[in-house]
């Protein structure tokens, strides 16, 4: 499923007048792609390169000079080359004077030298105007078409108008130029595109740590104390009865987890009695990586369901129901039918799908292109009311689960209750918590926190009556 | 799942030129948010507030004044004030004359107030350039950068000069401004944000209509009959399987009111003999509505799959299972394989299969990042022509699923027929029109009426032989 | 699930000052609808016509003219007629003269006529201007606001400056210009629409091909070899025992075809030495449609996952596990518990599992919304690292499935061995190749060609060690 283009449009044109003339340093396979796409778009291209004569399958139409020949041609170059090979660049000075410098470069590593890319061409360069941007589209999504892959490019640089320059090519070229401000903010620029999924390290981590502890609690519950009591052989449970219970439990664990920074936040304003304080760091990053957490919460579940839903293919129960009957049959005993066996059986299952339903809801909303057609109250109300009422029925689906034996002492396995009791005590915690934090009294006093209405403050008074800012 | 950012890039900058001064007035949430994006995309920002002193946690290099002093600052002045307390500004009428003054202000209310914000700020104002802008988007979006929540900013104003001014500011921030037209637009910009999915309220209120009478048609039946005539315990069926009847009979006849429409539209136009009269309002709004109703639909057939694919782990259909092998064993009789069961019971699980793979595509399709990949024709492909697939094969398996019993007298209860013949009349009736329309005599008419042939006009003759106009 | 629209804002407006006047051709719907928006926008527009009387149903506020007079009024002249009826113009050469002509007509077919309807227009009236543009969007699309439909509108033209007019007018108009050069490009803008799913047309054919064969192969030998053999009728396993045979075969040998282009590219360019010779057209068109091909894998496996869960609810499965239950019930005799074969049959299922959801994953990551917002790193990592063990689950899956039977000659019927069989060929093949192109020495070679070195080339040694460019 790589990504592909069914629309790209290779426009081989000549067109008979030029929008004007930019240079490219260097004929590898980014300045290749680029100087392309440029001259489909109407530029005249100039490459430098080292060996002019040497240079290939360039497109046609684009000519090939030495560094300093190329340079005198326009008046924006931009340098297709590695940073390690930057220093050619302090021979011709003179010629880049006053120019516009492009640097696309990327790193290997984040941070891997002590200043980006592009300060330290400006260091180099000092009399030429260094713009940070492209770094982040590759050689081979230019070459297929911009409408896939992603059109945002960060721009930054010190000189506005060089920089509004450059941000015009980027839009004449089909892409999104985005300005971050100045060069000092080329260092994260370059590490952007170098990121491995930083939002999502702390989520998996999190729910590798939930899933190694559960795993290892029932597996001494389930398959090391029948060894030990009635040496039962109960291995294969490993391959699906026991992930089916530890893909529900961090689930759930995890859903609630994406609503608790928002209570415990809750409480500090209300303990702080303002706003206007910073919260704790590992808070900050907490709230940040809410989204993750919550979509794992819903891989987990999808599991969940799936594993769930194989059941009566499993030859293990098969073999069990099958057996079950045969006893009965020979013993010439029907089993009469209970009702609330029933009605416990079948709430249960109901208030899982629900709960899976809302939940596929709220990942279906979280999905950019959708949450970009909502409004701020709409986002609001699904990601707020949609999710805590998910969160109220899966915790009720693991409530019925447990049923009648939910902490009665039979289901103790040395002093181990079932692991279910033990994911059901945040949730449960949460949801304690969260409906005080609701009542008129304690909601009306946050609520005017959230407005700007400070405790301690001696204007609070006046904040509270007077002109208050949006 | 709180929308969170990978990839906000919190720059702090102090670029050595700035591009121009803009002044904010009110130093709340949103006025400190905008200034901060606004200073890190290299605007030099002056807070006008009542209390210069007081102000906190500002963006550094931003300058704090009062209003007057701030508004002399710079041409445009963003206000970040409630409009309760815009009275204030009539004392500086002089100072605000000719300059821009952005309102991004927004109420608690749909229509609040009897004009918007903005047309009384222009009245309060006259001497200045009023622009509505920048009302959908919030501080915190603002704050943790723009890449995931929406960057359309609809904007509005009376000069368009003043107001390309404000979308060219939109636009090096990193939002997408939307020109509205005149500032008449703004009552209409203002209640955007306070709205709450408009679009799926009458296929909310039409579905849960459809979901409460089947249901109480099917407890009619299924828990009052038995109970009534052979005392019965029958409400544990009120869990699961009376919405796994409900809700299948409420997709495909939303379903079939996703397609209702556009038959009525062509046989309206087919007896019209034009397509320049307006339909009927009702009918106009139900085609504005068909998307919601049919990803209604689909969130119902998804809860019909689940729900029948929990049968097996059910108690009720174990025990069943169980006690009717219990009995042929204790006969020792062996059920006769009959084949037409099986190809009938077969062919009606594959055809929903088969239903459900088409309507999850037609879903998917309809996420608006992949409608945007299409083109018009391919689009039009897959929600016309697959769409009518999806309801011809959904009808087949609920028609497959009655089999021999479908209308018997044997199935009638105090003279009601089950559900699902019900459930049928809408896509029967539609499938069969359709099936007329699209004969080659109908459907050569109509696309001459679609393509702007009128029947009773003098000129009829001329526009089809003539020019015809795209 | 038709594309609606939750937020149009249908802005009546007679702003006091009108950016610009442009004059439309034609009062067609498209003209019509175009003509609406732009006034919303705050354009002055004029209409041409034929019968400038009989115009109707034109927005408010616009003029309708003929055809000479409502030319001189503005210096863009948008063209909503279709290509046929162009003749008219050139008795209007004169009054067209150096005014931009925009050309937004469709043809009906592909390369309908030998040049696109703007080059014919530039050879009619040789003293505009002449721009293409707009043909992507519909008459509806803009009529119910542009926030659904693609907003991507392709310009061409040969005077840039024109053409940057017409770019700026789009902008306004709420959608985005994306200028494709010379007029040149008219043909490939003029055919985009056009375009039936291009890329899919080989993904489909394939795949009808392989369940074509796979589905005969299976009639073969499951109903055929049974009713010659033992007389048993077994054509009830058409419906969805056969299916269930063949679609995962299918979904498995299009998931190695998603990733076997790649390894046959990687040992083009081994045994070439060097990355800079085209790879011959089959290979270029086979990897430019592996998301389509994963995409259809990817509903092929949906479509066996819902398949293998409606097993328990099928009569024919019912019924045999009834009568096997009922046969040892009568002889009274309990099976024993086969720990060997619950581990097979666990561990089939929970690999199944565990690659469907990888799967979906992928599919996940391949919305267009969704690649969008990772970076180049994080879509190749997900793509290729998820996206062989994705490759490498699935295949296990399949073996653990054949488990003991595999190969076993009790298992071949007419000489042909089970359809799984055959369809682990590819995956394994290319596993295995896989595994030994990732060997160090190879991987290395392989890294340094893809990063320019060539093996036979004189300047390889200078390209390692000197300059690199990107």
């Amino acid at each position: 499923m790589e990504e592909t283009h069914t629309d790209t449009l290779p426009l081989t044109m000549n067109s008979s007048e030029k929008k004007e003339t930019v240079c490219i340093f260097g004929t590898g396979d980014y300045g290749r792609s680029l100087g392309l796409k440029m001259c489909q778009c109407g530029y005249s291209i100039v490459f430098g390169s080292r060996n002019p004569q040497m240079s290939s399958l360039l497109p046609s139409g684009a000519e090939v000079l030495s560094y300093s020949e190329a340079a005198q041609k326009s008046d924006i170059i931009i340098l297709a080359i590695h940073r390690e090979h930057y220093d050619f660049l302090t021979e011709l000075t003179n010629v880049l004077n006053g120019k516009i410098l492009v640097d696309i470069s990327n790193n290997l590593k984040i941070n891997q030298y002590p200043e980006s890319n592009a300060e330290y061409l400006a260091q180099l360069v000092p009399g030429a105007f260094v713009v940070k941007a492209l770094n982040t589209v590759s050689a081979w999504a230019l070459q297929s078409g911009a409408l896939d892959a992603s059109r945002q490019i960060f721009v930054c640089g010190n000189d506005s108008k060089t920089k509004q320059r450059v941000m015009d090519i980027i839009r004449s070229i089909g892409l999104t130029p985005l300005d971050q401000g100045s060069l000092m903010a080329a260092n994260e620029i370059e590490n952007y595109p170098l990121q491995l999924f930083p939002m999502w390290k702390f989520p998996l981590y999190l729910s590798a740590a939930l899933c190694l502890f559960f795993f290892c609690y029932c597996v001494v519950r389930e398959v090391i104390y029948p060894y030990v009591h009635n040496m039962e052989d109960n291995t294969f449970r490993i391959a699906i009865s026991i992930p089916n219970r530890v893909f529900p439990i961090v689930a759930l664990m995890l859903l609630a987890l994406v609503y608790l920074p928002g209570v415990i936040a809750a409480i500090l304003q209300l303990y702080r009695g303002t706003k206007y304080r910073r919260f704790p760091d590992w808070l900050d990053h907490w709230m940040l990586c809410r989204k993750q957490i919550g979509l794992l919460a819903l891989g987990f579940a999808f599991l969940h369901v799936l594993y769930t839903l194989v059941i009566p293919i499993r030859y293990y129960v098969r073999w069990r129901l099958r057996n079950l009957t045969i006893t009965q049959a020979t013993l010439k005993k029907e089993d009469p039918f209970n009702t609330s066996s029933a009605w416990l059986s079948d709430s249960y299952v109901a208030l899982g799908i629900l709960g899976f339903f809302l939940f596929v809801l709220l990942g279906i909303t979280s999905l950019p292109s959708v949450s970009n057609m909502v409004n701020w109250r709409e986002f609001r109300f699904v990601q707020s009311k949609l999710g805590y009422l998910t969160l109220v029925v899966c915790t009720a689906h693991t409530l019925v689960y447990g049923g009648k034996r939910f902490l009665s002492p039979k289901i103790l396995r040395w002093c181990l209750p079932s692991a279910y009791v033990l994911a059901l005590i945040i949730p449960c915690a949460l949801l304690v918590i969260k409906f005080i934090l609701i009542l008129p009294c304690i909601d009306k006093t946050l609520t005017r926190i959230r407005q700007g209405w400070e405790r301690d403050s001696k204007f609070s008074k006046s904040a509270l009556n007077g002109k208050t800012d949006i």
